[in-house]
């Protein structure tokens, strides 16, 4: 190994370059704090980054007060990182200079590129080939850069005016103006950040390439994403699902993109959309998907500082009655408890409080009480067996002030339970600041608190899921070669399909007359259904198409023909194909699986309860295909009305095993014949454990256009 | 008229002496501040009350430096208002004195009475028997006090220590600490209060004296309310409805109460709870609960700076791409929308804004934006036809501040159209208090400002509401007589009660052998349902107790034998009444109707999808009989599935005129029959348009023991 070849050993690559950079240049570095390579290198070079910061500039001498360099060849130190701030029709040539000089990251800040129609999205294809092509790594463009707060890198490589508070936070932003406003104002809500990226266009660094570093980068314990779009879903969940479980990932999802060609007669498709979709993927990886941004930033103030709770009880300690309540509420409203204290507890607190107090839960020691009744009382509410997290609620008074807070809620950490303090009322500066010391996270509102405790309960349910365990259905060889075209597949296609991926169906043939309906009743055996068969009218019942619990030959023909006569009544008699004879199912839970595609990402499995309130209530869980089997586990828990699953009202329970092997093979179905569009299989009837399910109804449709 | 009786007719009685009082009293002034009495006087003098405070102390010369009265009576001139702070032992003898004095309004702050067991409330009652005799209003006993912004009164009675700003917002806690609170972050949160009053323990002056108070009051535009308990909620209906016409009213209502003796079989009962009746009842006072403090306080400073949007549409004007996709998303999950602007208004945003700038809506003049592009751009935005209101939206950059925003702001109110701002980022105390100066509310979350609104556009939908119209039901004379005892109805006794009330009910007899039922059957017509009659099996599908479409004489008889056995064999014969041979319905839209009563709120009457979907997805919803038509059709627009009802995938609508009339129905019978402890009307089946409805199965609980 020569010389060369050690220190090119030695040198960071990629990513490295970019969160542990020795050296940086910006190129486009401007004299003027007005331009943003001038703001950026001020920025650098005031947060004292540690190593050199070399400012590129052909016109200038020097860069407020540092030596330029015109161009980055000229710089005789390596550079690792560099930050390309310069007009767009000069950052492929930059990207050459890095390529030349061996830099390994670049961030390009300059805008113009795919989000600016077609040509742009051509300069940014040939910009990420030309990187790539040179070993350089690209973060952009379009993008607002990165912060860094870690002390042996201090690098302010963005156009934000703020520094932060350091802290274990990461936070990659899809949207330079949202990431501008939080670092504004981190400091002010408490927030401890890291690392901070924005990472624009996405051309070459993405947000699964950071949850990668950040998976392995020690001082980063949580992880806030803020997502426009998915670039890879299929990478992303499989990534998160990863690190999700090492670290907390919170997301923030928003925007909606165009759900796409789907086809608006479908319940599935009506029901599903895109952001149905980002939920189902967020939920398979193990994210934890914020509501609002206040939430995000209250949620991982929590993670940041207190350690996971082990449970669902929160113990409330308060001067206060009212904001007591009020927490007490938003606690339960979001799926915490407030658990009564043990009379050992109460025993406790009943011998260092006032009389007055009440020592249930709420512990409300009343509005005279000082910062020593919160000291004596915290470790007896901690210590109880029913508790696993701690509110504390403050009302400043005479006796109690914000000031004292702190050191009460340190002494209070030994317990290794996660703690909370909201001041409901005037908390100064310095008071705030000593309480962040502590590094117990403060809220102003008690259900902001609630809010954190929340999320940090469903991260730890996340968290606590079985491994993913591959599924394990038989499928037999599928007669697919048939399935061209746009179109519904017809009844006896749908129940071979389906009977090949193992999802049991009722008997049944398709028959083309009233004295065909009768013979095939007698030989499917009675009581039977009669069910229009049209490839154009998809519900049937709309059009009076069913008729059920035929018990004679006699009366399927006569349905059949009074069928016949109500499709010609309605003026659609060449849309009816024939009929289908149907067994009837034995009576059980009428369930509903669909399988959709979206554009974006991919094969959606819906599931919830059949008829017609899967679309009155909207009661429907989706998840992105593959399924694992705790994905499908988790769809049957996850829909309302699972207390029906589980033997409502005297009825016998449904048989959860048929039905978790029923999505996995639509989930399996819909991986492996990328040709089938859309299943609707409404109703699934369940029957009691061991007992299986019935498909009773089903649709696909197969198209030739699109396969993904 | 003498001279006495003039001066008399001149002084403020009751809540004028309150809310305008020339001369105040501290009656246990003290002169430590550590003392209540010695700090609330000393706020009082030191807030600059408009006119003479006395300090009423028989043991100090003088109470911070102003010369003290051994008793009320050594004043000379009148004293309008009393604060009473002295020990519990000596409240009586304060309240002897006011009414000695001619003192028209005490505030007693003293604790330990009705919130400290039933020797407290005896003193209590004692308390406020004796004030109502002497004729002097009572605020509390254990309050906080009150405070007053009108500069003609400037009364800090209270012992909060902050001040907050003035405006038009009138607030009534019944928890003092809540409230201390409140006051001490009102300035933070932007808040302008006219009037804060704590009512304790609500001996005499209520929340609802308070809402008529505030209902003639002018400078009071808003009011809000902090609840936890509803002393006469009947009264609170007939004002809050009335005074919710004029001003907004948002409250909190937390805390739960016990539910009761209330069956435990019963669906209602389940499913109503305290909670459920609180807010029914807010409801159908035209009263906007907020979800959490900070929305309340969010929608309050809305409500009370800006004008009434007349629709659902906003439009968003910002700088930042992300944070709008986040308003837009956050304004439509709340219900409102985000129209396009039309090609005339994007035609007038194109010539003023940068090529890049997206004029659809969100307006987004992308990051390079100045303060004259809003101002530019605003106007525009605001007189789009489809635009009712306008969120702002900055992030701080070089090229727009937020120093600059309240200028633009200001000038945009012409419009007459709500606005709204966000800045997200740093926001200084300077830029704040200017944008507050321009009375528009400012956010630091766009989803706060999405709440906001849409509290702001309940509030509008609840005031557009008709007129309450009396119900016009004719109810025949009910064969109550014989209702007494605790016990369930049966069939006969509930078919003709309904029948009184005019409902539909299916014709039915009852029956007690095979034969009868045979019989019975032949005489109201084929086909019949067979039910189960058991006073004490309450779910009789749950027991095999129901057969339907029995559609000859044998099988009637058959289905009896059949039941009779069933029964047996659970070993319940003895349990078994007989049975029911009802007229099979025909087919229609299955509902539920019922009615319970709460222990504090009285008759509650629930609606919503029959069968067992009520219970599996909660979706019912509640009001306090008796109700109005308005009430009626609220709560048949309320339910979630009421897609079911205007005619479902090809199903026929139902007769909501019918389904209305049941309701006020069983409210008005809720109302005159006390002894009836509970209704279920489950199902009751809706027909077409002008078809009606049939109430199918119905069970009536009476009792003699509780009657409300």
């Amino acid at each position: 190994m020569n010389d060369v070849a050690t220190l090119h050993a030695l040198r960071p690559l990629g990513l490295d370059a970019l969160f542990r950079p020795r050296s940086v240049a910006v190129i486009g570095a401007s004299r003027s704090r007005e331009n943003i390579g001038g703001q950026i290198f001020h920025n650098i070079v005031s947060q004292e980054f540690r190593g050199p910061v070399y400012p590129i500039n052909p016109h200038a001498i020097d860069v407020q007060s540092v030596p330029a360099y015109a161009s980055l060849g000229d710089v005789k130190g390596d550079v690792d990182l560099a930050v390309i701030a310069v007009p767009r029709a000069h950052v492929m040539s930059a990207i050459e200079d890095c390529g030349r000089k061996g830099v390994s990251c670049a961030i390009v800040i300059t805008a113009g590129f795919g989000e600016v129609g077609a040509e742009g999205r051509a300069a940014q294809d040939a910009l990420r080939q030309r990187a790539l092509a040179l070993g350089v790594r690209i973060v952009g463009p379009n993008c607002l850069g990165v912060l860094n707060t870690d002390d042996s890198v201090h690098l302010h490589a963005n156009f934000a005016q703020a520094w932060p508070l350091a802290g274990n936070i990461s936070f990659c932003s899809q949207s330079g103006a949202l990431g501008l406003a939080v670092l504004d104002f981190a400091r002010d809500l408490g927030l401890g950040l890291r690392h901070f990226v924005s990472i624009g266009n996405k051309a070459d660094v993405s947000t699964n390439d950071l949850l990668e570093y950040w998976e392995h980068d020690d001082g980063t314990n949580v992880i806030l994403l803020y997502v426009e779009s998915f670039g890879n879903p299929r990478r992303f969940l499989e990534i998160a699902r990863r690190v999700s479980r090492k670290k907390p990932i919170l997301a923030l999802k928003s925007g909606r993109t165009e759900a796409g060609a789907r086809a608006a007669s479908s319940h599935t498709g009506a029901l599903a959309g895109t952001d149905a979709a980002a939920s189902a993927l967020l939920a398979q990886a193990g994210v934890v998907r914020a509501t609002t941004l206040e939430e995000l930033f209250d949620a991982a103030r929590l993670l940041s500082t207190q350690p996971a709770a082990s449970g669902r009880g929160v113990g409330i300690l308060t001067n206060a009655g009212g904001p007591a309540i009020i927490a007490a509420d938003a606690l339960a409203a979001r799926g915490l408890v407030v658990p009564a204290l043990a009379e050992s507890t109460r025993k406790k607190l009943r011998a260092v409080l006032v009389p007055e107090a009440s020592v249930a839960n709420p512990v409300d020691m009343v509005a005279g009480a000082k910062m020593t009744d919160y000291d004596a009382a915290l470790p007896s509410v901690l210590a109880d067996p029913s508790i696993d997290a701690a509110l504390v609620v403050l009302v400043p008074t005479k006796a109690a002030s914000p000031e004292e807070l702190a050191p009460t809620l340190a002494r209070a950490q030994s317990s290794g339970k996660p703690i909370a303090a909201c001041v409901l009322g005037e908390c100064d500066a310095r008071a705030r600041a000593a309480i962040e010391d502590a590094r117990v996270p403060l809220y102003a509102f008690p259900e902001s608190a609630a809010a954190a405790f929340a999320i940090a309960a469903e991260y730890a349910k996340l968290r606590a899921r079985p491994e993913e365990v591959e599924m394990e259905i038989a499928s037999a060889p599928s007669p697919r070669t048939s399935f061209v075209g746009d179109r519904w597949l017809d009844p006896q296609e749908v129940a071979s399909l389906l009977a090949s991926f193992a999802i049991p169906v009722a008997a049944s043939e398709v028959v083309r007359s009233p004295g065909d309906a009768g013979h095939a009743a007698a030989r499917i055996g009675f009581p039977v259904a009669l069910k229009l068969v049209s490839s154009t009218i998809t519900h049937k019942t709309d059009v009076g198409g069913v008729a059920l619990n035929l018990a004679t030959a006699d009366e399927v023909r006569d349905a059949y023909a009074s069928l016949e006569r109500r499709i010609e009544a309605q003026g659609r008699r060449a849309e009816m194909e024939g009929a289908l004879v149907q067994r009837m199912a034995a009576r059980g839970i009428e369930l509903f699986v669909g399988m959709t595609r979206d554009p974006q990402f991919g094969p959606l499995v819906a599931f919830g309860v059949g008829g017609t309130y899967v679309e009155l209530f909207g009661d429907v869980v989706f998840r992105v295909a593959p399924l694992t089997v705790t994905d499908a586990d988790e769809m049957i828990d996850g829909i309302r009305a699972r207390k029906l699953l589980d033997g409502f009202r005297g009825a016998p329970a449904a048989d959860r095993l048929a039905i978790r092997n029923v999505l996995l093979a639509i989930g399996r179905l819909a991986v492996e014949a990328p040709e089938i569009a859309e299943i609707d299989v409404n109703p699934l009837v369940a029957f009691a454990p061991e007992h299986g399910v019935l498909a009773v109804d089903a649709r696909v449709r197969v198209t030739s256009t699109r396969k993904s």
